[in-house]
């Protein structure tokens, strides 16, 4: 049986193509620089906003029009599995990511629950026996239901920490039965509504027990898949304790957690907490942090987590950049935590949309590959920081240098010559590669 | 004497060229539908930014190498005119602005200021009569000296509205004499620091008469350029009054301005505003009010205007397709308003800033002609409103319904059938014009 | 039977009450001025926020614990109707405003959901005969079904706009029966999402359209009541068209509707517009279009419509300013359209959170009063422009001076002198009032 | 001499004065717990803002009326020191704070310019001698001279980092010799204009390597006051590397400069960076970091950093909460780091302005100390997290739990109860006391 009837496997067509289902820019098999555009780009689907999510927003009721709309519970949940993978193989992608309650329906205990999870897990299971498709990573949806209004791990009520522990558990069970090569956590009430009625220390200790108990069952369940911690700053809460890649930093160094743990940055939220995607990614890289990605983009002029696909050519190009820099995204992948808008509501729209996503990564990540072989940037920055190669700039890097000798070093001089940042120039070279990347 | 010595005059080399003076994409000659690229784009060079600007931020001071540094007062004031022409001349562009300031030293009243003024204009119009270079529009400052503290027309001091309107007087006769093509009023003090000390209802009216004494003084004196307001929300005021477009509509026809005033558009201005730069551009061409633009760009992650070149290909795609579906912007222009950074201080960042941002429209004149040739987005649009050609959405649009035809059509039908609004589609197609575009 | 058992009619005590369950400051019988409180503030509960919102997130399901929670379909919308009359006359409020889906549940058809409506109406209509409560207002929501998902009377769709103006037309019949005091329009998906695929032009032709015929059938059926736009920016849209009062006065003046409509002025909106609500409510008074208020507030660290309950003193005094200075709101009043916390989620949490409001401007009311009583405000502001009550200021404001006059008045003039705008001083003097309106 | 003449020194006159050059709130002795309000305050006034600021702002000159205009040179730095001191005194404060160029002109060296501050530091100590008046901090000033275009600790040049060293060696002997309690860095252009031209990962090592090298001479010099960062998001520079509190504790964990640095948080730092400043309070408390207060607050509708005094009383009392929580400042205090309006020119209103600011704080503190003498909030946070006090919550706390414990705990839990987290009756207890404080 087949959900997306009209739709063949999406082909690469190239950049003068006028069919809209296939691909211009992503051909999966190119080789760029040492290895294919896929295994750079490792592309996943998230379950949630492609297979779940009915179009729903706070001022609008559900208007998706999906194939499996009249089916209900675990007839719902089985036929999104089928179409699940269909998708994929049709998309032609090698990853998927899902939270717990997007696969399975609850039900009244956790029990059942997971005995609910467990069923579909089986079906899973034998699709992945057949398919290309991996899973990237899977997690704990904490926010949804009402026992989490004031938090999971961070609630002020002990047995929604024990909740939620319970669910972590379950959830890294299945990572391990799937080979989940991540494990997420995003906190999305872990944060506060009020500071009136909130005892935020506490509630960060907490947090860190909660990680490390998380750690402990890893170990001990042999569980190998990298933990991220995925930072927003606020939304739904008023703020959110994991704000931004920094943030993060703090807390994971402050509880001795640091060696378990990377990022998982998405843009937007990169965008809601006031830095650039780009940046976020740098943070994470320059740490040794940068895991792995929600591809999306935000509407800088709207104030919310507005999850379109990626389609900012510039985005794409200096996020690429940052994960070429890096050698890759390891265990990681470019997962599109992005929803159709609402008003694409036909099925349709899950492929162009996903198109659209991977073609502006494709984009970038040949753009940014070729800055990077050309050392655009690099022989730039190199110039740039010269005057730390020699001199007094050595001795500042090699701890040669103190107050003393750096005042004697400028106590009479007259002036000091700085050189522009060309930042224009830097620019309209960006726009030129960008440009001329798929000019024959 | 040469103020840029080091650089020759601008040429186009095409996409390929690896030398930083030279346009990739401004090809001045080239034809574009009707008329040449250069007839479209009108590029103008800001006198203050360019000449006047030293660098100065509310955290630095003035830092901008400039070859008339070591100059004061008239003498300095020749020699930015000297320098001037050499600029438009190697840049070629056709079109500069100033505010009086920009020009010529202030005396210690406005007789001698005016004495002042004339000896520059008398030194510019000598320039002009060998050049192919005009005046876009030129303006007065009424917000940098501390009389406009509170600010100007709407100042609470009538003393002040008084030299106000002496220097738009001014102003207009310098327009008459130098053939500018327009007159811009923008009120960068006109709004308030405080509503608990402000009289709004009376400062609008008192805005108002002076644009009818404006108004009234062009006529007599047969200036026949265009008036523009330029809309900005906030900064350096709270709250400025031209605060959009649409604030600017509601003013002039409640005051019975309409006919005389278009809207100078800045997409910095536009973007403080909570607007895209094409959204204001949208705004004024659907009621004929597009006047000219002010070509820069602001960064949506800063809260003040950073007036830097436009290279976002994405704006300026999008700014251009207005400004064509608009038939061209008449006796408007794209005025660069638009300043190097700060730590772009050498005289080459100008022409490298300069040519960023003429490249950067030229690519969205390219780009944004292709895709009305092509009808993309027009087809689209035609088939997405169709309904309104025939039946009920002829009569809606017709006159001839009204709310009980309307109820009788809908009363008891089931359901009514939307089409996906294909934005994630659209959005993929225009980067595959973009990326196409240069393409051989 | 009752809905609220264990809360009792809500008293004044007085500021120095512990009893939470009380007025502090709201003493509806208390003389201020001319009128009492009561008849200042004219409060009314918004029917959604508070019988039907659910608790619902963009992240979370319902968590609201309500005693009609069990209910469905008809029996749950009039047990609904119930809990609000007790609810109305327990927090001792005079209006309410709903939408109609608020009310009653929709049917197939809109013929079978017009005949739910009636049913409720009709129940409604008996509560009010025995109750003092009036209706403020009603609304039609033309945003949350998948039907309006381009928008109601600016969709693409001929359909949906006949749909949507047989909505008006039974929303005017029920509030002709129903003695409105006023007619809301808030066009919730009266924009675009994409400026790409829409003709923005044509879509605010139609949204003239179809308010004239709403004019023309209010009229028809003999509807008195006052016609009101809310203006918001942005959410769910990426862009709404009743972006803020200014844009809406453009609209009203453009399509000759200015007769007919007012503000209704939602604080959270004002500030998601870039304005403070003082702001719109004064543009909105100096033009004669200060119709009515939505009492809520948002977070101005938060980017969406957070529709809290109001408990900033300064916005409630500075509006109440604007009110008082209006000489009251008129047909208009002040709704609640706010929600409770989704972590509030007790029933007596509602009435917790509207007590908070009610005092809080009580508070503004009773500080405003004060001000404007002791001329504080004015007195400053007299003098502030009092060069505009003679010689060259006076000569401006009646239309004697023009260009010439005014130059020849500051030609030779040494130095203009200005005074301070002193505006740490009048903050000082709004807290001095605040801190002392309740001292004994 | 004087310089304000007209003003005598401020005295406390009670809430219902007149005279708007009196304390209406602010009550020096008045003891508050166990000290006197003074003593929790610590009042410091910011010699940038008050004796060196000149009103110039991006669009605007100079406007400033002050008594020392006509003098240039050290003559300035003289007058403004006398003037400073007549300052302190009348306004009755107990504390200032300088950057180096505040206090004394640049020379051609840095030789010639320290000799300046010599001059200058003599004056300012002899001055201190006859004077409670004490040095809150000092600090370099690292971002206005053109030398400093591209930061300092961090600039790309060598010689650059050897100045900005110098300068703080400098700036730490002052501190020492002048006791000041505190030194404070800013990195006002410690960030990038562009990730692009940026080497950040090698930028921020350099600034741990600056930090270690002054933490070793003020060990070498015996300086003992507390070193404290000031973060800020952006402005002058696109991104500043001390975005937050968060941020720098990240920064000093991984450069192990923890030990030797608290913040000194300003509110309209915390707010640009989307925090409340009772976050960044608070954030900085619960890591025994909270070092002093930059007292000032912003508008939230503004993107930049608009240094207004503080007269929000919300935000006062809730940091005043933070303050006596954390029992006072210790070294730090209340530094207003905040300017007049541009539109408040004369000399009065300096005066004005800090009564505005310190009353506003001293309300603060009276309703935040009471606010904890009742346990308002304490109670209900320790009712809160109860369950934390016993069983499987205490099992949580004590490190007992773990992932199989917490299953065990909620396998078969049918529900689990919430309670409200009464948002909205905590904010109306705030008004409550906020209003009744100075009731008599």
């Amino acid at each position: 049986m087949a959900y997306f009837e009209n739709v063949s496997k999406i082909q690469y067509e190239g950049a003068d193509s006028k069919n809209p289902l296939s691909f211009k820019f992503y051909n999966p098999e190119e080789k760029i620089g040492d290895r294919k555009m896929k295994d750079w780009l490792r592309f996943s689907v998230a379950y949630w906003h492609t297979f779940t999510y009915d179009g729903t927003d706070p001022f609008g009721h559900g208007n998706m029009i999906r194939p499996w709309n009249h089916l209900k519970g675990m007839d719902l949940a089985k036929a999104r599995v089928e179409a699940a993978f269909e998708f994929f193989e049709k998309l032609n992608v090698s990853y998927f990511c899902f939270h717990d309650v997007d696969i399975a329906p609850e039900g009244d205990t956790l029990r059942e629950t997971n005995k609910n999870l467990d069923e579909i897990v089986d079906m899973i299971e034998e699709y992945m026996k057949t398919s290309h498709v991996k899973l990237l990573w899977n997690t704990a949806n904490m926010f949804s239901h009402p026992r989490f209004v004031h938090g999971a791990a961070t609630s002020c009520n002990a047995d929604v920490f024990a909740y939620a522990a319970a669910k972590v558990k379950k959830g890294l069970e299945i990572a391990k039965r799937l080979n989940a090569e991540n494990y997420v956590f995003w906190g999305g009430r872990e944060g506060y509504e009020s500071i009136l009625n909130t005892d935020v220390g506490f509630e960060l200790d907490n947090l860190a027990r909660f990680f490390h108990m998380a750690v402990d069952y890893a170990k001990e369940i042999g569980f190998e898949g990298q933990f991220l911690i995925e930072p927003k700053p606020k939304e739904p809460t008023k703020h959110q304790y994991d704000f931004d890649v920094a943030t993060g930093l703090a807390f994971l160094q402050k509880y001795g957690l640091q060696d378990y743990f990377k990022f998982n940055i998405e843009a937007n939220h990169a965008t809601l907490a006031g830095h650039t995607f780009e940046h976020e990614l740098r943070i994470a890289r320059i740490n040794g942090k940068l895991g792995s990605v929600d591809a999306n983009q935000g509407d800088l002029l709207l104030g919310w987590d507005t999850d379109e696909f990626p389609t900012d050519l510039y985005a794409t190009t200096l996020a690429m950049y940052e994960i070429v820099k890096n050698g890759g995204l390891g265990k990681g992948g470019l997962n599109f935590d992005a929803k159709v808008r609402r008003g694409s509501f036909e099925p349709e729209d899950l492929f162009l949309a996903h198109i659209s996503g991977m073609d502006s990564f494709a984009v970038g990540l040949k753009v940014a590959h070729k800055l990077i072989e050309d050392q655009v940037l690099d022989k730039f920055i190199e110039q740039r920081y010269s005057s730390y190669k020699e001199g007094i700039g050595r001795d500042i890097v090699e701890g040669k240098a103190d107050f003393h000798t750096l005042e004697n070093h400028v106590l009479d001089m007259k002036e000091i010559k700085n050189e522009s940042g060309k930042v224009e120039e830097l620019r309209s070279l960006i726009n030129q590669y960008l440009l001329t990347a798929f000019a024959k």
